[in-house]
């Protein structure tokens, strides 16, 4: 075996090229101007309150919807069914260690005992996973794919920007050609079809459903509370993330029988109300960093490139799963 | 916008293409001949029982230590560290969701309450988070890293072989050149130094240490139970994982102080014991899928490409972190 010799910039420590005092990701949000940062509307969120945990703490769980053009069938049935208050009194009936908690009516499959469902829920199709352009399966260019996703709204975020323009970032997804942020959420695109969709990541919300060409109406919702499963993507809808709370979804005693479901109905976790948030009085007021600002931008580099003292070697990339979107409560 | 005709072949849907009645990666996995399993050593297992859970159910912890040429330094210490039982009757102190569960001394950085640790643990330095070959600092082509990867075991893994000899895997990593498994172990490499280290997925157990140029004892523990935080690679030292039991760490209460240290030591999960496996009389034996078998392949691929019923549409590609190595309690 030969090696060659490294020219010695490429030898050189990464410690030696640390400029003194770098920021950490966290401090460039913290010193974000508020300019950068975006209000998610109440009409977009949804609150969750279990009951009280075993030393009687609330918790609380705040979601976020989808925003358009992704998955809306489902996120338009999940507001209806929320707006019925119909997960009042359901459960979260099962908690899979690494992968997922999942709620809704526990007694589904059984026609007996099944919840009524609100009228008026939309069946959605298989190929609602993605959104494409009009017209026939194509397939694209990796230019014509960007200028696809550039019309969804003049850019498509600082995730894309920062790998092409700058190239500071290797953003190599095994999942999906390419990998972007679209007003807040982290997404997908295939050259084939062209086609663009939301990934799994963690605290992504998806709709369960039985076996294909099942799609699922949103009554049975999972989060996510391990490594992302992306193999989910295009699979399963995404119709949101949890936005506070995620903790009280994630540390719930994982179920004993396969798929991690509560054997034992006791077990359950009781869902007292799950409402949309406009009709929640205490509820914070929630804002992102834009993902077209420039401080998600240096977020982004900082995030892929660690400088501050505790880092002795920057990864030199990031996957979009681990570039978590920062939100927070308003000022 | 432009977009080209696809040739029918590319546009065809995945659906289409299944085979009748393809096995799932854990159907694989099952179906797999005990020839391709390989025991896991009870020298390379250490046990932790933390204190019963609120109903008084037991929460046993089994973690596989880091094999050669891996880390060794660390894990040597961690080994003194259970044989001497310095663990048992401290607790795990941090728990931060999509993060860490961290156990140790959580009084260790107060001089006068820090429980002494035993002598001769070994002041492991910064290069050893990876592995290179002898000599100085090189930059090595694909094909000489790979050369060199080669001379770790004859081969390095069922990974790297997918993806090189069948490009059936998409496995684009954006915190290093390559990644495979060795001997049952995801690893990445780069082709500065070269080198190779071990990386950070979900369970896996690391040092925790204080500022540079520490690296930690090993007395400071933490495992992963989130995304996988890759951005820790190269800059803390991977020292094993849990093969059994992750859920006792993963679904503890957050701690709600910065961190997710737990502000109310009463809030602390006990260690009841962590020590060497070969003291624990009522331990089963484990065994891992040899990453280098034909089942393994298999699994490989059939999880990068899901062709159950249940899948709509197979991803193409898998990351590291999201193909887990089998493991099971021997029959």
């Amino acid at each position: 075996m030969s090696l060659l010799l490294a020219l010695a910039a490429v030898a050189a420590s990464p410690a030696a090229q640390k400029p003194a005092a770098a920021l950490s990701p966290g401090e460039i949000v913290a010193a974000s101007p508020a300019t950068d940062w975006q209000a998610i509307s109440r009409d977009d969120l949804l609150v969750m309150d279990l009951a009280p945990d075993a030393k009687g703490r609330p918790r609380r769980v705040v979601i976020q919807l989808m925003p358009e053009p992704f998955s809306q069938g489902w996120v338009g049935n999940v507001r209806k069914l929320a707006a019925a208050h119909w997960w009042d009194g359901l459960t979260v009936y099962r908690v899979q260690d690494n992968w997922v908690s999942q709620w809704g009516d526990a007694d589904g499959e059984d026609k007996g005992k099944a919840k009524p469902l609100p009228v008026g829920l939309e069946k959605v199709p298989q190929t609602r996973y993605v959104v494409r352009p009009e017209g026939a399966e194509r397939s694209a260019t990796h230019e014509e794919l960007d200028t696809w996703l550039a019309t969804m709204e003049g850019t498509h975020g600082a995730w894309h920007a920062l790998t092409h323009k700058g190239a500071v970032i290797k953003d190599a997804d095994p999942y999906a050609d390419e990998t972007f942020f679209y007003r807040g959420w982290p997404l997908a695109a295939s050259r084939k079809g062209p086609s663009a969709w939301p990934v799994h990541c963690y605290a992504s919300i998806g709709v369960a459903r039985d076996a294909p060409p099942d799609t699922g109406t949103g009554a049975e919702l999972y989060a996510a509370i391990g490594h992302a499963p992306r193999q989910l993507d295009r699979n399963l809808a995404v119709v949101g993330r949890v936005i506070d709370g995620i903790q009280y979804l994630s540390s719930l005693p994982r179920g004993p029988a396969p798929m991690g479901i509560y054997a034992d109905p006791a077990e359950r976790a009781a869902i007292q109300s799950l409402h949309p948030a406009r009709e929640v009085a205490d509820l914070p007021h929630y804002e992102f960093l834009s993902t077209e600002s420039d401080s998600f931008h240096r977020y982004a580099e900082a995030s892929a490139n660690r400088q501050e003292a505790f880092y002795v070697q920057p990864a030199g990339g990031i996957d979009i799963c681990n570039l978590k979107v920062p939100v927070r409560v308003a000022k």
